[in-house]
């Protein structure tokens, strides 16, 4: 055996994962397990304690836009969740560069209803998801652990968001709005175009030359359609000149970039195989 | 004919609006041509010269929960928009308490397609919709200029928010969910204490005796589906300690509480009649 | 207590049914326990032995249109199931008209999720559900038994048909399509104008006056999305002349004329009110 | 170039494909404009006259698994329709060996809305589709055309069908249901038990190593969605012992099974290369 997925639930995946890591096989999780690098924080949003301490800190999280030298070097991986794929790439690059502020960051996402898992559950009943939608899990949903945590390394300091989800009626798919504040007041004509110019050049930067990431020009807007049943998030943004605000806009494929996708982009990357086999 | 309602385009309801009033027959247009008092502010958004600029200051905006006396006396009602019925009524009461402040209002917002109208546009099409979400409209949709008059009436000083409208695939319905931030820091748990009773209190006192208002409690937050084929509004609301934000979440049916429903309801007022008459 | 409306699953309703219509108090069952005749029919689709045979002979079967008169005799109502109300009665005027064949019927019916029930199953996921059709039940559903003792007491000798129920991706309403050969070769233009008259005839005097029975005429066919959250059945019909096929097709909402609505229409028929009071 | 494939309304795909065909370059023809034979039947189904009548006895009717010699050795493909792949494939394996009549069949199918293509009319708008399932085409949809030529083809006697189209709300897929009737009286247990033993042995030697047709076994009935965004077909039968019926259902992707991935098959084919080439 050279690698083993384990897509188990989270306090499970533990239990597997620590004897594989120990004998070195490699491993790539698809739970909570080990995204974080805190067992505090980890039992304060999992409500139990962490079942393997000890292997927090060999696990590499599994964003490989953000992380991927690490990944080529690692033989164990926690694969990102699905809300925090869809936040973190639009916003680590902003953070990263100083354009935008760690504080007041909010993000807005939309899920179709393949993210709550194949529970049997009245709540993800065909009659209660249909022309329904409804937020849920705020304001303390468990992804926002792992979204603080990457957001503050990034902005090298702690960051503390809002983060909402809400459940919409498609099986697949998640659109999340951000709303941002840049660093610099944008006082005047010059100071916002600069500005644009900025953010524009800081994501052709960082997501010109990676394969699945594609920043949308001209009116285009991410659409979940775009990219359901594939590895690749869509971003787009718009500065708006009244508010001052920045709002980023990502759509990804929850059960592919947000989970089964993304591992096997982090799996080529261990075995030192093309990224993007398998996915294109 | 004692009233007329008018669904008309914005521009055209105008040129019929206008003789009708000069006549003295009620008028309930369900169009944007007189929600604003400003011709200015019309023309900026809407993109053309107001076709009746001196009829602007006889209409009352239609909302009976917060202009219920001036639509009684009134006989030119121009109702809400969909989605500024979504937002205001949720913000003013609030802002009027002074409770939170007039500055940094998000609102973000998920429609149901047939806000966009029965046009026969590709947009608009099952196969576009369908397992599709979208933003559109960012940063400036039409809505923005009468949510934003009135949210200024309330706060008694100029306000300008970021209005993010998303597109899902449900018949009807809008889901808004608002970001605001309390007047006072929140600095310990008596003041947060505070706070929370204070809205309680407030949506207790402005709405508890309102016939289509709904103030969720306990663990429930507001679903389209609740509230489809309804004139009702569900309210929630959620104080994130970690952040600081106040988080309130709507939701209506976009062609009842937010057209044809709340039409009928200043109708009602207009002609003494039960304001629920017809609606429940 | 003047009335109970039972709604319980077959075999349950009949415990609480029979203490209630010993006492005389007015019962309007919805479950399938006392809508056959036959303790051995009952048996043989729903696989247990019948709790109460001994008050089979005392219910009516609810369906208005075609049991007026007993209903508003009876304290006892069995109210159809939905799939037998949208195949009985498009079907039942015509072969007591002795216009099409008893043999070789067809039904074939879509169903909207709801039909299901509430329960927490994996079968009625969203996402098993959305974005799918299939066929189920086939070739024995439960409906089959009622729906066959309603025609056969129609065409006044046994009747044996195909039923094929399908689940289509609605929260409400039921398609039937159904199959029929005229009792008369339609040998030329003639026999086939005369049956076409003959057809129109019969629906316009079986239902010309019914108060939730539309009959299209021209290009309309049946919809769902027409009849949803009414008590209404849409009936159309086309005669192909190229296999002598009669084709008829009904629509109704599975949880109001093929339920809840018939239900109030009966008890409105035994109180002897308005037999449309509360459902139009 | 070496292969061209013509995605054109019928009418204007022949006057590409002709100069194409003529100078001898591969032509995969998407359209309707070839797949019948007879110009008479084209015009009365397609209400014009045909644009190039010497060319309809060049062309091959493209269904790999009927006619896959004939396509290896053409130039000239017709690429069949989506509704009579869902109903040839099931149905001609059982006429060819004599096991059901070639009088009253009935195909019962229900289509996603891609089906209608991308045009921006009013029928098929989210609002109007959403919610909704109707019938439409009936008694002769332009594809029965084709239906009857090849099941004519199969029975070696002119066949005649009922074929009623539905349109349900997902955007890709085709769900068929077949009533066919043996040949033979089932009159004893010992009869009925041969021919499900035939009907199994003929599906099992015809698609038995078809590597794009999956016959159900056990209580599996097909569903879209297990075959949207693929090139298989499921087909699943059920022997009606109390009508003497045999129901044979079928699901593909209209758009690909039913259109391009079809077209790929019989391309692979026409260029000698494996067959599934592109496709798994």
């Amino acid at each position: 055996v050279d690698i083993v997925f384990l897509a188990l639930p989270h306090g499970v995946a533990a239990e597997f994962a620590a004897p594989l890591v120990e004998k070195g096989i490699r491993v790539v999780d698809l739970s909570a397990d080990f995204r974080l690098k805190s067992a505090e924080v980890y039992k304060s949003f999992y409500a139990h304690e962490h079942p393997a301490p000890g292997l927090l800190n060999l696990s590499v999280y599994g964003l490989p836009e953000i992380y991927r030298e690490q990944i080529r070097e690692s033989r164990f991986i926690a694969a990102p969740g699905c809300y925090p794929t869809s936040i973190l790439l639009p916003t680590i690059p902003l953070l990263r560069a100083g354009l935008v502020q760690a504080t007041g960051i909010i993000a807005d996402s939309l899920s179709g209803v393949s993210g709550a898992g194949r529970k049997a559950e009245v709540d993800y009943l065909f009659v209660e998801c249909n022309e329904s939608v409804r937020a849920y899990g705020v304001p303390k949903h468990r992804h926002l652990s792992e979204i603080e945590q990457e957001l503050s390394v990034a902005a090298q300091k702690d960051v503390v968001i809002n983060f909402t989800p809400h459940l919409i009626p498609v099986n697949r798919g998640i659109l999340t709005t951000l709303y941002l504040k840049p660093t610099k007041p944008l006082a005047n004509a010059k100071a916002t175009a600069d500005f644009e110019a900025a953010v524009r050049d800081c994501y052709a930067k960082v997501y010109g030359n990676e394969p699945f990431v594609r920043i949308l020009e001209g009116s285009r807007l991410p659409d979940t359609k775009n990219v359901v049943g594939t590895n690749f998030i869509e971003i787009a943004w718009r500065l708006d000149s009244r508010t001052g605000r920045l709002l980023v806009f990502s759509a990804i494929d929850n059960l592919t970039k947000g989970a089964a996708g993304q591992a096997i982009q982090a799996m080529n990357l261990m075995f030192g195989v093309e990224e993007t086999a398998g996915l294109l």
